[in-house]
């Protein structure tokens, strides 16, 4: 299995520019050694020297025989790494080299002279190597035109950032330029590649490097790819806009492919390669960021509640259920009851991100079984309003700093996913619609007013069509819930309690959080049980987690795939879900 | 059920330092308005100025009469809060004033004139209130000690702090001043109380507010606790050492109760408001924010993979397992396979933190059936120790982090748990001790060797005082694990197969971290699975994603309870835990 990887080992070029974790590396004391003596007492420095010394030169000895005698019976087994290297054993490289480095296992050499990569996305950019220089890089083979005398490669690394590199064939060593021509050209796209080049000027338009390239001295294979992707890259990064172009283009046959949702899916680990996705996904990590930021900065503090919960969550259909050392368990459908008993502990302002599971069997576009929630609760002095105003800071603090730190990431999809061009517009303070008024506004545009029930899809995209048409705004607050159509917890409004004090967030006319004023009071909360018509013994635990002093408090869930999609204006939320679970899908 | 909570509206107090999020919602326009006319154009200025002086007063008008209404029929059903302020309305209140504010439910009118709070931990401190001044306060009601003319309150919020209020009688206005006694003597511990009061200087060494207290002018209540608590939080805020002492007393009979494990987990909602537990929570989550940091500074992507996986995790016992419409899911064990495939997705590094879950029966003081995975994974240039150095300074960014900015909370957690007084110690560098060494170091110092089977819990204590003794850290990586008691992802040492590329990161001698560089070639991985005698076929996604290019990489898994446990050298997991899952337990 270990093949060649040690014969094959490279000159390594040392560099002065390095990457911080691997410089850091460098000042270690590696491979660590024994620091005692036979005594147990501790070695000096001197000795420790001597030790080191002595240890690595024994490694490098008995690393080399044992490479070699498995290199010679891996080519004699015909293995192809190793009659590739055989190849080179036979004639070792000079100025060109090539070949494949076999599987990388952190050989002990590796420590002492150890190849220095230059980033794809610092070459030509300021403070960069220079031109003239000779650099390693790692990265996938992105594109390959091998043809007569020449071939050019592209070299992706960092998602996004792709450089060219080209190898001609020389006349002063025209057998090994031939040969690792013929080596190049047989390499397969999106392997993963060390090369080793000149940097020189170039104007190369269809990199994002576009003012260098690579001259390549050598060129190290670090990891394979199967010849035939499950699709190409190229034809998943396309935009709906470009596809359909193609499409209606009479004047040729070529139209491009559309690469449809589930072949995506079931080969995800691809699919996330697509600059746009790949963006996404950071997108993602970025908004979890802004949102803790935004919470920590007005004095929250970050929990972790159980998934595992015996008995119902928040009760009712849409369980999974598992068996727990003999009882009955299920996953938590929400951390609401959780985050609620923390402010019954004090901790008075919490957050949580974590994932949720939903067991509804719904196939829609904006649905997922499992997804992550946003969650925060906090007590609050005299009035909810109060946790609007912080869920309000929150939104424009992820909004803006969303705009500010992504700007690749959100150029990167916006070029795929153009709905998205334009990012949400928000007001400064918190756009807070009442219900009755949002269902005047609904009658007045001539559509269907729901009443005291829940808003369909169709309703809500009409309200978010309306509000941002009157009120420039594409994130609102929907307050004064029908009490009817919410969770037996929530505050009802003071003065009619056929509303209660809670809200949805609408972002681009969906709703991506939930919120509300809880009810706080443990005899409140058993009558809203009882007339919600569920049993009160499963929820005692969390009912009496009020008996004992309990702050008027509030706070939200907001879906982080949702709200991901729906501020990119992808048309899915699955393409906001790394790996997203729905009823036909639980892989990979 | 809304009783009094208007009748009794208290009168706001308008202070110059009001809470931040408080004070913005003064700034907003609530409650929100119709925006449009009946013809649906957008109202002027004015008009809506109008309109919403109209809609206050309007709904003043109808929240008076609804509560005087409602205070009368809940008197006529002696309800006590009824009674309570029954008894005020008779008497309308002068300069004493006392009540139950009843059940806060976001009334309208708190947005004209809100009550403004001071925090108990500012009064007194620099920037605060001056003395003389008049303020608002709410908290706990901590202790109570009502005795003929004299009431002391001590008043509890934000967790920790503390300070002195009292009311005495008044002979200027005997009879409401003694009314008000005897109310104040009434209330129960652990109730919420809005104490209004002027700020005078004071020498109150028992409150960790010392040198101020208040004289009430007010008291509202806004929550009550049940009369009897399961148990009084002094008795559960005591130290071991204290507890000991008092039981080895000869002298005296008293002796302070000792609160169980289980009682504590019972009401665990109670429990958390120990300061030493509150102190807990808070360094937890500074500890999630610490590895974050540390780790975006680094270059990492958070991600978010799913807990719910077809088929078996990474295979084996210990798993739950649920039915994922129709066919059989289960709970993922940790991210591995998932952040590898991010890995595959050229990701490049991620970190998740996130719940894992174990269905193994352990019922030990550092195992848990469900807890938080601080995850990561990196691809690395040429060696895996470039993983471990990025981990090593993880770890030195929080342990310094702790110290630095949870100061109250250490000194909390310490003053309770003494154990963890010191801080463990660390290198500068990190600290690898390979596994020839460490069970040289074992025979050594007369323990067992491990040999190549995994080392025993007292064996990792014993490791943890030699490598403590020796080399003067707390924090080291183990390395080079037998790759027998690994799994099957392990990279093999390119020297010697029976050992690893695979390390236990030991905090005080017990294991908080596995981590490994990882075999990232599909024929490899096959064989590696073969080889343990586990099936393919569950696995093969996770294979495939190896088959079109996968850089070397490593990373590892840190338990968040574990390590926060460990740090603060806690006698159990289940103390860094906010609901612990063990398998006995699954509530609350």
């Amino acid at each position: 299995m270990r093949a060649s990887a040690l014969a094959a080992r490279p000159v390594g070029t040392q560099l002065p520019f390095q990457r911080a974790s691997l410089a850091r590396m460098c000042t270690m004391e590696l491979p660590p050694l024994p620091t005692v003596d036979e005594n147990g007492e501790p070695l000096s420095k001197n000795a420790l020297k001597k030790l080191k010394k002595m240890q690595e030169k024994e490694a490098r000895k008995a690393a080399d025989k044992a490479a070699k005698a498995e290199a010679a019976a891996a080519a004699g087994e015909g293995g192809t790494g190793g009659a590739e290297d055989g190849a080179e054993v036979e004639e070792p490289p000079a100025y060109y080299s090539f070949g494949d480095d076999g599987i990388l296992m952190s050989e002990a050499s590796e420590l002492e002279s150890p190849r220095s990569y230059v980033p794809v996305r610092s070459l030509g950019a300021e403070g960069s190597p220079a031109i003239g220089e000779e650099v390693w890089v790692r990265g996938r083979l992105t594109r390959l035109r091998a043809k007569g005398n020449q071939c050019f490669l592209v070299i992706r690394a960092g998602g996004f950032f792709t450089v060219q590199a080209c190898f001609f064939k020389d006349k002063a060593t025209p057998r090994q330029s031939k040969e690792m021509l013929k080596w190049l050209g047989e390499r397969t796209e999106e392997s993963i590649i060390d090369v080793r080049g000149e940097l020189v000027a170039a104007e190369v338009t269809s990199c994002s490097q576009g003012n260098v390239e690579l001259q390549i001295r050598e060129v190290r294979l670090v990891s394979a790819a199967l010849p035939n992707l499950p699709f190409e890259l190229d034809d998943a990064s396309r935009s709906e806009a470009e596809i359909a172009a193609s499409e209606a283009d009479t004047t040729t046959d070529r139209q491009y492919a559309r690469i449809g949702q589930e072949l995506r899916l079931n080969h995800r680990w691809i699919d996330l390669r697509v600059p746009a996705n790949l963006a996404i996904m950071r997108c993602q990590s970025m908004v979890c960021t802004l949102f803790r930021e935004a919470l920590l900065q007005e004095g929250f503090t970050e929990i972790h509640t159980p998934k595992l919960i015996a008995g119902e969550s928040e009760g009712g259909a849409g369980v999974f259920r598992t068996d727990y050392f003999g009882q009955s368990a299920c996953l938590a459908q929400s951390p609401q009851l959780y985050k609620q008993m923390a402010i019954a502990s004090d901790l008075e302002r919490v957050f949580e991100v974590a994932p949720v599971f939903r067991a509804e069997n719904s196939n829609t576009r904006r649905h997922l079984c499992e997804f992550v929630g946003l969650d925060l609760e906090m007590a609050f002095d005299r009035h909810y309003n109060e946790v609007i105003g912080v869920m309000h800071t929150m939104f424009v603090h992820v909004f803006t700093g969303l705009e500010e730190r992504c700007k690749d990431e959100l150029a990167a999809v916006r070029a795929q996913y153009p709905d998205g061009r334009e990012p949400p517009r928000f007001s400064e303070q918190p756009t807070i619609v009442h219900w009755e008024d949002a269902m005047a506004m609904l009658r007045e545009a001539g559509e269907e007013d729901a009443g005291l029930d829940d808003l369909g899809t169709e309703q809500e995209r009409a309200l978010g069509r309306i509000v941002a048409e009157k009120l420039g705004t594409d994130l609102f607050f929907l307050d004064r819930f029908p009490s009817a159509v919410r969770p037996f917890y929530t505050m009802p409004c003071p003065d009619d309690a056929r509303h209660s004090n809670s809200y949805d967030v609408f972002l681009r006319g969906e709703e991506i959080c939930s919120g509300a004023q809880r009810v706080h009071d443990a005899a409140m909360l058993e009558k809203a049980i009882e007339a919600k018509g569920m049993p009160l013994e499963p929820l005692q635990p969390y009912i009496d987690s009020m008996r004992y002093g309990m702050p008027p408090h509030g706070g939200g869930g907001i879906g982080l795939e949702r709200l991901v999609f729906l501020y990119l204006n992808l048309d899915n939320v699955r393409k906001a879900s790394m790996f997203p679970r729905d009823p036909r899908r639980c892989s990979p």
